[in-house]
């Protein structure tokens, strides 16, 4: 090798030592943290972050392009918007975190994201009643049966259900307090619940600000498949929070947010005008859907501790 | 091994499936972004993100913590201040990126953060002026010559230098629009600069707002080790911004930013009162440091492109 060659190869040599030595001095800075789950997290955290720069050799102007895009998410969240749910969502994080904390368990239903329309306090209905109270949207009926993975039904189970109307739109969205397209129910002495909502519609997720700029240059489009959100709580079942969506829709594998699971999607039956209802209710000639949703409750987990003092949650307590 | 023993074995490979499934999704919902670098740090990003998230078994109270974490860090950042570059500061960020875009080249000077506190149009002074401008300190004779890597002198070359006062805090930090501790000024014929500054005392990050708060979590110090900035550049060289420390700060071993280099550090050498001062200047009998500080310039780096479309940052290009 020439004397030139290995001046560089030293160089190089020195580069990664020094970006090594980097790396172990941050994570050694939080060594004395109290909270051995807060030091874990950092630890990890830093080694993560890290390999990262040093694997795409970030630029200084990639970097300050990255401090420019937190402080723009940072000033466009409110109480009724937040953008780095939304970036966690688009990143896949918020599904990422939601696969972890809800593990395979023979066959349970799987989890999808809560996303931001949630909300306390939603009106109770009776089974077979109706949760759209005047949202606009073609009528659809909804049943099924609660069980636990053993197959026994679960009576008394509290379903919980909200939706966008067909033009997009929750409730919350809207300006005058209505409350519409939510309630929650609880399922019968065999299991079974019944109820009248919607068909769902697909919507955009809010792309005006950052996260919607990022989508655009990654050539993505905001729009969520069309769902229906549950969620599904029982004493001594693992709550579950999910959607259910329409087989057929277009967006499903191009969801914003990988909120779709194969095992989530449902024909909705169309049935035509003047078609006979379930319960005989009259829907005045028009059309409407049907969807069976059988949903299966895992047990519950042992309690988990947030700060994961007292128990290691990669199951290898001591 | 036993039926039930089986079935959790399929369930653990089963969510390994699931959790490595939604990877590649995310990471193929970047394939069609039209900027390759854009796609190739989205892709990377993902994958060290979603590594960090599936290592610690993330909960969602934590998930949530960290959505509040950054909210806040949001909220808190202005014109003023800026709690990300803060973030990225104390994770050991900020230097990596430095690390990466300042790579080893023979014995160049070691680069170090820029800080929150560089400002344009800082005043020239001559050589032997003072950039103190009225800030309390112990004056200080800085000196020293700018080479390059060849050890040739490089006349004319241009060199920033701004600090806090000995209260801790810079110029732009009090609310009376003073210009201090700051200034700029050329090398002589044979490479040659000096000035008066005043001896760097410690001084704390901001610490009032989350970043501080997780300082504190993790038994870390705020406090920045004593340090002086520099910003050197001159014709056909690499752009050099750089602190030089204190040797005997006993902040060394623990700078809030990671930013001290052990070829950085410096004998700051102290005068009683009395003594002669370098250039004659009457001190109205006060002690006095001083400290020099020879700087070697890498030659300038190709342009980088700062979205990476037409030179690969890993030195792969084809």
């Amino acid at each position: 090798m020439s004397e030139q060659g290995t001046g560089m190869v030293r160089a190089a040599d020195e580069q990664q030592t020094r970006e090594q030595a980097l790396v172990e001095q941050v994570v050694a800075s939080f060594d004395h943290a109290q909270d051995a789950r807060l030091k874990q997290l950092m630890q990890a955290l830093t080694r993560h972050l890290h390999a990262f720069l040093r694997e795409v050799r970030l630029t200084e102007e990639e970097w300050k392009a990255a401090i420019e895009f937190l402080t723009a998410a940072g000033h466009i969240t409110d109480d009724k918007r937040q953008e780095f749910i939304l970036l966690s969502d688009v990143l896949g994080a918020s599904m990422q975190t939601i696969a972890i904390n809800n593990e395979v368990y023979a066959n349970a239903t799987e989890a999808t994201v809560l996303g931001p329309f949630f909300v306390e306090g939603s009106p109770g209905i009776p089974l077979g009643g109706d949760i759209s109270f005047g949202a606009a949207g073609q009528p659809c009926w909804v049943e099924g049966t609660v069980t636990g993975t053993d197959g026994r039904p679960v009576p008394g189970a509290r379903i919980e259900v909200w939706e966008a109307d067909e033009d997009g739109f929750y409730d919350v969205q809207y300006d005058d307090d209505r409350t519409a397209a939510r309630g929650h129910l609880f399922t019968d002495e065999m299991g079974g619940y019944r109820f009248w909502g919607i068909t769902p519609t697909p919507y955009p997720i809010p792309h005006d600000g950052p996260v919607g700029a990022l989508l655009a240059a990654a050539g993505r489009s905001p729009m969520r498949a069309s769902h229906l959100h549950f969620d599904v709580r029982a004493d001594g079942k693992r709550t579950l929070i999910t959607h259910i969506f329409v087989r057929g829709d277009e967006l499903l594998t191009r969801d914003a947010v990988f909120g779709v699971k194969d095992s989530l999607i449902y024909d909705f039956v169309q049935h035509p005008a003047g078609t006979p209802t379930p319960d005989g209710r009259d829907l005045a000639n028009r059309s409407w859907a049907s969807v069976r949703f059988d949903i299966v409750l895992a047990p519950a987990h042992r309690a988990r501790n947030p700060f994961g003092r007292q128990e290691s949650v990669n199951g290898q307590c001591g």
